[in-house]
């Protein structure tokens, strides 16, 4: 993967981990909302699909758009429509 | 939030948030393939969501299913219709 | 489901049905390029889901924040929690 | 467009077509249920699902894989990213 794409994404993970992890401590507390807890737990799936968002970008730059100079276009769109599922 | 919920919920954002240390760690090699880490920020993902499911299921039963009982339904039908965008 | 939503529902159905033809039409044509008809699609998906919005809240209104009153709360998560599935 | 993406999506944008169809004509009746007009709606939804992946397959074959021998890599980059948000 491009050293850029690496870093940023691995940023973007780690302020997930935090927001994840002070939800999970608002959960010791009886009083919690559920509704902002749904909110919050939102807001980190957010933070995890702009960090696949950068993945996905390096990825297409460096192994999609360049398969026909390789030849292995079948492997990486076969590969591709199976991964968007997962986007 | 049900306490059970609450228990549940938290045990599933624990889970998430190593899973989510593990991926941001691989991404320290320069090696580390795009498409894997674009299937395992989707793991954590369904496990977000599967903690989003219990905590919403406790909401529904708590006080929306209730709601007419203490007549505060337009309040809770309104709040639910904007969560649900985020879940 | 209460008259008005589904008059409404009715209405947007009708119009995302008209799309949907223009969409098929335009794919007669050899010369017609990918990435506007998924564009299209996308239209047509968000208007189903304006119509799936319409009808969430009147179920809500009419099924869901009543349950306590009949006494089938059970009943109504139960089926709202594997419909939400399908919004 | 591939001619066989063209009509493979022509066909399950016909099928769609006549399921909304059917699905706007239940709503004339006052006794349709909420729920089972949201299972349908989201049934409609998976059918252009379908279509969207085979046109996005075509693309990709077509003019994502290719991108780089003819030096538009960017823009086709570019635009994938714009339309995978519309998938």
């Amino acid at each position: 993967m491009p050293e850029d794409s690496r870093k940023r994404a691995a940023r973007r993970l780690a302020i997930a981990r935090g927001h994840l992890e002070s939800i999970r401590l608002s959960l010791d507390k009886d009083d919690v909302y559920c509704v902002d807890v749904l909110r919050q737990i939102k807001a980190v799936q957010g933070a995890l699909d702009g960090a696949a968002t950068v993945i996905l970008r390096g990825h297409l730059e460096a192994h999609v758009a360049t398969a026909a100079t390789r030849g292995d276009e079948k492997e990486r769109v076969d590969e591709l429509m199976e991964v968007l599922k997962y986007v």
